[in-house]
């Protein structure tokens, strides 16, 4: 039935930190810890502040799911083990990278029971691709428009569509810009994740900004 | 004359310290600073402890070049302006980025009067990326095999032969796996710049090894 929604139907709403301090941070999830499943240190976020922003987050919030977005490159095994020490319960790793990085990646989760995201950003061969990262055993594949081309008019809708049919196993997530104008579309497609940042954290009201995008959950 | 060696044919010699803490930075620094033109704040140093590494060994070093290896997949100038605004002389993004991303990197750079490099790590087609890359403006390409792809036996040796011969304007550097052994077959091409971490790092005896590269140049 459609309102009797198991817990594999449930939506979580990820919010995106990146252009915070742990200060910041913190200012933040205070109004909003109730209304995110997962909050996402951003990339810039840990190079501003280095991975205790993971561990102190965590400390704080135990009961939110951190995910460390290292986007990693290279040396999957070793990269994870930082974020996942760090408290971390997902890290992200980039489509783009070997897959001998990414088979680093997962296995590192494995060892430490966490969980693996892979950032399908800049990756032309997205369909193809997040259908091997699942035959690889992902737990999630993040369908990802670039911060630099969503000035450009881009959206993650458009591989959302072609994305999804080809998950076997893995979940989905989505990012790009999302806004509360944006969720009629993505609602549908019933991503697992929702990823939003600038459209909560760059509000003049980020509590009414994360009450709008949960509306729709 | 072949003994005449301008500075444009001055090879510089880029210590990548990955697996170290700040204190384990200084520690290895203070013995090989002297044998050291770049000292590259690894990928893995970041997430660990932040941009701070990049400024601290700034402080202690400023006669040497400091390069953030922060691998920009996206929000090209916004993160490069991370890493300078710390004290990086050079930022690294992925040469699979999109090239928006690039450009934000390359514009930030000129802004702060610094240098960029583009990291060919997993790019497929390594040398018609290298050409675009040149043609934007990048400052360094730099042919790297992936720490997870030197245990399946690749060296960026056969990738360097190939990309070499299409930069007009960019400089060269090579990475991934460097030994003193591998230094003969290096020197002919005369990168501009070669990036050893682990051979020197992980020996027993760090200064022995960074000489022992150094006879080459």
């Amino acid at each position: 039935m459609e309102t009797d929604k198991g817990t594999d139907d449930t939506m979580q709403l990820q919010l995106a930190l990146d252009t915070v301090d742990l200060p910041g941070a913190k200012a933040l999830l205070d109004q909003l810890h109730p209304l995110v499943n997962i909050v996402e240190i951003g990339t810039p976020f840990v190079f501003r502040e280095g991975i205790k922003a993971v561990t102190e987050i965590k400390h704080d919030y135990p009961h939110l799911r951190i995910l460390a977005d290292l986007k990693i490159m290279d040396a999957g095994a070793y990269e994870a083990k930082i974020a996942f020490d760090a408290g971390a319960d997902l890290v992200t790793v980039l489509g783009a990278a070997h897959d001998a990085t990414i088979q680093g990646v997962i296995g590192q989760a494995e060892v430490a029971k966490k969980q693996v995201v892979a950032d399908l950003i800049a990756v032309e061969q997205s369909v193809q691709r997040a259908g091997e990262l699942d035959t690889m055993g992902i737990d999630y594949v993040c369908v990802h428009t670039a911060t630099d081309m969503q000035t450009q008019g881009q959206d993650p809708l458009h591989t959302l569509r072609q994305v999804q049919p080809v998950l076997n196993r893995a979940g989905i997530a989505v990012a790009g810009g999302i806004t509360s104008d944006m969720m009629p579309m993505i609602i549908p497609f019933r991503p697992d994740i929702v990823i939003v940042g600038s459209y909560i954290t760059g509000h003049e009201n980020p509590r009414q900004a994360a009450e709008a995008i949960r509306t729709f959950f």
